[in-house]
């Protein structure tokens, strides 16, 4: 006998918690397609040399790689992200620009399950390439929000900042011959901002920098009463006006244009991490739960094939986290409890009548009613307890002397209320 | 520079590929949520003792299987089956029985690509485990017919045989102290009818039993006219009924009772390998290229968890093969071609726009039609091309003075007219 166990960090996913994944990355994947964003894959294997490029650091200690039967040095992606540059190289003849696709599959990294982390996981993302404007950086953004309504009731806020005028006032402050290092170390604390507090930041960027500019950071990135202040806050310390600012004002226009302004922030402590992003930045958050993090995160990159082509191409994008957003609204209380599809279940009364049940049963369904036959004879205590034990809300008791046709009896199972039903219009409002 | 190319025997799905392929899954989906099959999920990476099991022969050959950084022996799954099992081993007394699963998900085989075959590929899989009756194999039938007809106006024929039956035939011709070796070779032998004729299979069952042997087997394998004739033959030639034939029997009389006999074949020829099946075996093919193969194929099995746990269930499932199955859609030509899933693209005339036609985009979508908001500002005459590259059918020409509320210009892309619409509800008949 072999015990039955699975690896650390990998999980089951038993039907009830499946059904909400679904759930999730349906709303989410129907509301792309109405923006006209359309789906591609990849293998979920590829020569390590394309996904690791120039690699190094922790994605090299985290990935899964290995030497296949044909002797080829291959990994599992550990993100979507490379593959889609890949892809894009590759496959650059043959697609309309610019390019709006989704993604949503499995990626996994080796990490330290310790943190809570899972080294198999779902990514989701979204991004619109060739277009380097302020009407994809908004679509991006519009799509965003109404992606996540679509999941939750709560209301997300979403958190934007460009990272071009940070760098430009991080110039300002440090010097045009500061060392890349030093910017490098300060977008890193400045990002620890909701996790580690304001004061953390300031004696961090103290023993980095002087009490001054530490000062001059702090009050940078902190956000003002209303996004026009911010706005005029940051343009005054990057030095004034230019196409970056300029850009973030088009965004902002458009937002109150399509009437959504109020569901974002200009936060110019929103940096992304390092040096992949170059236009706007964003991270968004629960309205009812922002302490769990950010639920979706991107922003604009310009060179996103520069390892594998030559010809540039700038896109903006973003990910949404499956895995937290499931988290947050299990944590609210607003997560799907589904265990089945089938909103009543045919009560197997009569074993010789199956093949009528199943007659009855595909009318029903036709009717748009999802309905299963239970698949065992037994007596009708039995069958109520097996439909609700598996989720469904109704039991149809067939008559014997007529199963297709009816009369039926109907069993509210929440109600253990019993109504006779004539056919099966009297089932539509189900 | 990094070549952008992907392993032999993996695939990068463009829009076009990829839509096809999830409007089958999505399709079949639907059916068996509406039959009450509730969706599960494994890990992609299981430890290698789990997927081998006793190991050995082609599996073993084909897994991809490494170390990982802690050293453990693993594999990537290279069927949902065992994965399943495995699955049910663990999970048993968190699931409601008769379960009913479907699962739809990549596996990975290191197999020879020249046959035309994939190193990953998508499985599609559904089982009902725990009722060992009639009622529960004629389920299975059914949906198969449901979720194939869904897909293809084709329409399929299932071909059934029951593996006991043949079993004790078997032991009729071979004596009961023949060799498990003859048998299982014979099933081999059999089991290619449809791809080598049965002058060849009657030539290699020749050469192992004699001349009378092998006539017997060419005989009971081949098919009357009529099931009823099919099942007497098939009764005579192993020895009278027992509950074997009679629950062949009940299955079709559910079929009968259910209206849709006419799908079903009882084809004593379908073996379906070696040693799993302990019940009905069944293959699907499409009525117009049945030459394609089986698009649909699995049995009744009586001891799925056997390696993981000592207490035995009975199940029915089978599988759907998508590649297969849109090869033939393809051939067909009942293939679809959709490129996006954007009913219309809103034509950007004017970029300062992109806001209201963001807004007027929402109110498409909300009514139910999907929309995209082209993201450069071009002539009209760009539009209407870039519209049509991306397979929209419509193009909306907002009007300047009030792009929100109208009136628009409606671009219908295949007859290239233009009508003009007053609002939303003009739109409501795309």
């Amino acid at each position: 006998m072999i015990e039955a166990k699975i690896l650390k960090g990998f999980r089951d996913f038993l039907p009830q918690d499946e059904i909400a994944r679904k759930s999730l990355s349906e709303k989410a994947e129907s509301v792309f397609r109405s923006f006209g964003y359309v789906p591609i894959d990849t293998p979920a294997l590829e020569y390590t040399e394309i996904l690791l490029g120039k690699g190094g650091g922790e994605t090299e200690k985290q990935i899964y790689r290995f030497n296949d039967n044909g002797g080829r040095d291959v990994s599992l992606r550990f993100d979507l992200t490379v593959p889609f540059a890949r892809y894009i190289a590759q496959h650059r003849e043959e697609l309309v620009f610019p390019f709006k696709r989704y993604h949503i599959a499995k990626v996994w990294r080796g990490e330290n399950t310790q943190k809570g982390r899972y080294r198999e996981f779902t990514q989701c993302d979204f991004d619109c390439i060739g277009a380097d404007n302020a009407a994809s950086d908004f679509e991006i953004l519009f799509m965003i929000k109404t992606a996540l309504e679509k999941q939750t009731t709560s209301g997300v806020t979403i958190h934007v900042n460009h990272r071009l005028i940070f760098n430009k006032f991080l110039k300002n402050i440090c010097g045009a011959n500061a060392k890349a290092d030093t910017a490098e170390e300060i977008l890193r604390i400045v990002d620890k901002l909701a996790k580690i507090g304001a004061e953390e930041v300031q004696n961090q960027l103290s023993a980095l920098l002087d009490n001054e500019g530490a000062e001059k950071i702090l009050d940078f990135i902190s956000p003002k009463s209303t996004w026009d202040e911010t706005f005029a806050a940051m343009v005054q310390a990057a030095g004034g006006e230019d196409e970056n600012t300029k850009r973030l004002q088009t965004i902002h226009k458009f937002m109150i244009d399509a009437g959504v302004e109020n569901s974002y922030v200009l936060d110019p402590s929103i940096t992304r991490g390092l040096d992949y992003y170059t236009g706007i930045v964003f991270e968004t958050f629960l309205n009812e739960l922002p302490s769990i993090g950010s639920i979706c995160s991107g922003g604009r990159y310009d060179n996103l094939m520069g390892l594998y082509s030559k010809t540039p191409l700038s896109g903006v994008g973003g990910s949404i986290g499956l895995d937290r957003l499931i988290a947050g609204l299990e944590a609210l209380n607003i997560s799907t409890s589904q265990k089945t599809y089938a909103k009543l279940c045919i009560a197997n009364l009569n074993e010789d009548q199956c093949g009528l049940y199943q007659k009855l049963a595909a009318v029903i369904r036709d009717a748009g009613i999802p309905c299963e036959v239970l698949s065992e004879a037994k007596k009708q205590t039995a069958q109520f307890i097996e439909a609700e034990k598996k989720g469904a809300a109704y039991v149809l008791l067939p008559c014997e002397s007529d199963p297709v046709e009816g009369p039926f009896v109907l069993r509210n199972l929440a109600t253990r209320e019993n109504v006779k039903v004539c056919g099966i219009a009297g089932l539509k409002s189900l």
